[in-house]
């Protein structure tokens, strides 16, 4: 077996086995398959597939080059969620702290930003001194005691998952199904929850551009979950327009302590009809009674005071949180309805503006990023604020690239 | 413009612009595109293909990553030949003394051997004190005083191809046509010459599998040439049997030099074939009047005695040239009728004799290689001897790795 023979081979659109794809993946972890080997292999299975049975695979691999959290001991109901991936997705930090404050443990493993989509971590990176580097034990610790505990993969925890997203992200390999569902499901696996929501986001600004691919995935993530005895629930949501109205790091942060303090907006829905399905499956009560808890914990701010202790728990200190940017504004060129906030242009945007990685070796800045001041179908006068930006590159910006506004 | 939007765009089979390629291809000339990025954009022009347009934007990318040669004051035509790969192709190695000696000037830069596929270089370099690498200044003076010169890609010719090709030869992205015509082309007319002659191989062993794949590669070779003045002629040839009776570099030497000396034999045929057709288009005549001043320039010992002035001239030292090997006979376990001498499984027992690298650090043992005894429709007796190994190695051999005759 050589490394070539298995690229060839998927260039030819044919299946790999067991034994080729762990060759190359291990192989990869390992550094016998160089990163320029593996990137180009990655395209073939982008553009040419995979079978379910290969995806069960890769998964089966990711999940076994490291090791398998055993968190039996600190509850029988552990939650998890993750979302595919958005442009100003912000809800784990608002539904982690308020299903931790309704008694329901949430245990998460987040990733950096990939492609256009921002990464939970770099968003809690952005938070000064926050430890996104916990051991299993400090894991356990902060599950056990907070309710909420979110850090970055550890290096036994599918440690091939994390070598394989980073080139992934640098490479234009991001958008495939399969990569995609065995990335997220063998760590959602490995982390220990044993009722994982995933929230599929479905398109332009999403990795998933089509409604069918989104049920697909959800079909073989539920599938990939029940050999593992874990109850997947999906939910399948639109991802045209930004998410929230910031977008970047730091404002997305922000954004979430708002939602948390009280203020009512697109966020909120979202982190709430998602708490609320996870809460119904966690407590055996119904959706209605979950959304009812999940309001009445906003009012209460416990789930405010919970994001705090979370916080804190992690070495984070929010009192330094500041956006340090030179501000640019964008204004409308002309009068009319806003009909559309492209969320792939904006996400595009906001990598130019430093939030997000467009080689491996960028830095990200955690102060860059979007915020938006309009929402679809507001009415907009010539001259008003659609947006303002966060930077501190000396970037000369085009037409082309804050055209993510319609109005008509 | 960022390379990620370039790799996506060809992901999702779109046709790049001259920009884009450009950006993409010499950003990884200057390292500003890493090599896990283009291995990932070249397996996406692999699969998805890229148009004519694409790919004559891409050889003028090429092309002018680096000088182009002035040849014109050496003469008004000057030709060249390609091989796009084959087993015991030593074709040049006749043509080129044939060409000069009719006064008909050769200018060629060659590559070393790729896969199972011979190249002149190492060929050349089989030759005690062979020069292979000349400056552009010493490639002009041979080429003026000898008529034929033939060399290594000097540093200044193509180095994006350089770098691409190396790329290409490790990450399974080898077989595409358009970068195939862009390699080769660029090549050709970096390296000056008005008239030439690509010999396309097809069959199992070689990088185009299909005769409908060669009539296309074909057309654009021709179309890239004319945009540049260059007239392209083009043969499609077999590569299911060996082009000569002898594989691996100073064997294929040694055969060069006997069919300049009169020999009759297939690599003669396949010789003159391209010797006169070239011949016809620089001097203006019919092939039949080619053909017959290209017998007689053997006959007269003029091609041979050029063979030695081009030899010389480079540093060659011809009265060295002695195989140094241990030697094996294979002899035929049945009596019938030799079917298929298979280019491809020849072309691997050679690499395994030494003729040829397996991994990128062995080295080439010029004296390894592979004699035939008989052609294809022989009348073969039980215990003919079909072939001698030369090898320097301690190895042994399978029945499968002799397995290279088919006899009925």
């Amino acid at each position: 077996m050589n490394i070539l023979e298995i690229i060839n081979k998927k260039r030819l659109n044919k299946v790999l086995t067991y034994d080729e794809l762990s060759f190359a993946f291990n192989g990869f972890l390992k550094g016998d398959v160089l990163d320029y080997q593996m990137s180009s292999l990655l395209m073939a299975i982008v553009i040419n597939g995979m079978t379910l049975e290969e995806t069960i695979n890769l998964t089966d691999i990711f999940i076994k080059s490291g090791k398998i959290f055993d968190l039996s001991k600190i509850s029988d109901v552990i939650v998890d969620k993750h979302s595919t991936g958005g442009v100003g997705d912000s809800t784990t930090l608002v539904v982690g702290p308020i299903l931790a404050a309704m008694g329901i443990k949430m245990a998460k493993i987040s990733g950096r930003g990939l492609g256009i989509t921002g990464g939970t971590i770099d968003k809690l990176e952005s938070i000064p001194n926050f430890n996104v580097n916990l051991s299993e034990r400090e894991f356990k610790k902060n599950l056990k005691e907070v309710g909420f505990v979110d850090c970055s993969q550890t290096k036994d925890l599918v440690p091939l998952d994390k070598v394989v997203y980073a080139l992934r992200s640098v490479t234009g390999t991001t958008e495939s199904l399969p990569l995609i569902a065995s990335s997220i499901m063998s760590k959602k696996i490995a982390c220990g929850a044993n009722i994982i929501l995933i929230d599929i986001k479905v398109g332009s600004g999403a990795l998933i551009k089509t409604k069918k691919d989104a049920q697909t995935l959800s079909k073989w993530m539920k599938k990939i979950g029940g050999n593992y005895n874990r109850k997947v629930v999906t939910i399948i949501s639109d991802m045209n327009t930004p998410l929230s109205s910031s977008i970047g790091n730091r404002l997305e942060v922000e954004e979430a302590i708002q939602v948390l303090k009280g203020e009512k907006c697109r966020l909120y829905e979202t982190s709430k009809e998602i708490a609320s399905l996870l809460a119904s499956l966690a407590k055996k009560i119904t959706i209605e009674e979950a959304e009812e808890e999940v309001d009445n914990i906003i009012k209460s701010k416990k789930a405010y005071k919970k994001f705090i202790e979370f916080v804190e728990a992690q070495g984070g200190n929010l009192n330094k949180l500041k956006i340090d940017a030179d501000i640019k504004i964008i204004r409308s060129d002309k009068s009319g309805t806003l009909t559309k906030i492209d969320a792939e242009k904006i996400g595009m945007l906001s990598l130019k503006l430093g939030a997000g990685k467009i080689t491996k070796n960028d830095s990200i800045d955690p102060n860059a990023g979007i915020k938006l001041f309009k929402n679809i179908g507001d009415h907009i006068n010539k001259n008003d604020i659609l947006a303002t930006l966060y930077t501190n590159k000396d970037i000369k910006l085009s037409s082309d690239d804050i055209n993510c506004f319609e109005i008509n």
